[in-house]
């Protein structure tokens, strides 16, 4: 009885702390490091060059992490931006529509939970291979190649590939209000927001994989 | 003998002085707005909904004209940096050198005076057909389709598309202390700065097109 309340107590606690390595509850389709995604095209040697041409140091890392506190209680906040820019952007608003032009609320709401953890996992920046991995995974549900699957949703065919990179300006434009608003200083905001301006566009390169022609990557 | 030297004169000043338009001093291979170069498969229409998803405002337009005449007559301190930066990275001077690794000078030299003219025209921000049809022509000269034949080059055969966008970082992050070095207040620079980043980074995005499959692009 006394080992079971202990054992109770001490799953309450693991469950409660971020530190202890809780599970994360369990989003559908966000399938980071499960045995189902497929290996990357890409190495962590691969990884290592590009980080180094986009000037991306271990400073970098470190600001990102310095970024997570800030941002993981502001997660549906911006969020909540991020989807009033795709709303208002019909630009944008299409991939997420079928081919009548009327948005998929469902679809909407199951990519907004892995968007939110996307939020975290990029303040981890834990680059290892079974991120880049993910980051494939992640470019192929923009791509013809398996949009819609994960959520079974209808709407367009792919995101076209012109916008993945361009995505990169309205995330950390709109992001960098969040950075700032507990009390970090200018100097270290910029910082903050210069280490998201490489860690998107890095992804977002990563995931552009499916899209560009065989030996051209 | 009077009227030669007053045409000698006028046309000294009009070589002189660039406010009077003078022509552009002949640069290899720079082509833009020259009958030879092919239509681009983007139109405005196409390149004016990319400038709305990445933020892309008049104001920048103009933060981009403003820094042209803080960054003209620093053009080869730039390039020095940047060139520096390739000679000092062994992942892009591959993109320079023949299949042995030795760098080809003349090669470097030739692209130097279309990269320099190339920031001149950044700053100007004229994004008209003419504008979208050579970064088309650039895109394919980065790509296999056109690599090294401008300057008869002996050089590798394309350069990756994953370095495209990339270089985003490095050029925009090394051109900013070169902003703020004629007085403009912190404010300003961070607002040029911030356009020069979309700026680059919609361009890498244009010049991609080679590189991405039929109709995903």
């Amino acid at each position: 009885m006394k080992h079971t309340t202990l054992a109770c107590l001490a799953a309450m606690l693991l469950l409660q702390s971020p530190a202890w390595s809780a599970p994360e509850p369990t989003i559908p389709g966000y399938s980071l490091g499960q045995p189902q995604v497929a290996r990357a095209p890409y190495s962590e040697a691969d990884l290592a060059a590009l980080k180094k041409v986009m000037l991306f140091s271990d400073d970098d890392a470190l600001a990102l992490r310095q970024s997570k506190p800030i941002l993981a209680d502001q997660v549906d906040a911006i969020l909540d931006v991020w989807y009033g820019f795709v709303a208002s952007t019909p630009e944008l608003l299409r991939y997420f529509s079928d081919a009548a032009g009327k948005p998929d609320a469902a679809y909407l709401a199951a990519v907004r939970k892995r968007f939110g953890q996307w939020i975290l996992d990029t303040a981890d920046a834990n680059y290892d291979q079974r991120w880049l991995d993910y980051q494939y995974e992640i470019g192929l549900r923009h791509s013809r190649l398996k949009k819609n699957r994960t959520d079974s949703a209808r709407s367009v065919a792919q995101i076209d590939f012109r916008y993945l990179s361009a995505l990169t300006i309205p995330v950390t434009t709109t992001l960098k209000p969040f950075l700032a608003s507990k009390g970090a200083s200018p100097s270290e905001v910029e910082r903050m927001h210069a280490a998201w301006v490489k860690a998107v566009l890095l992804q977002t390169i990563l995931w552009s994989h499916p899209y560009v022609r065989d030996g051209q990557f």
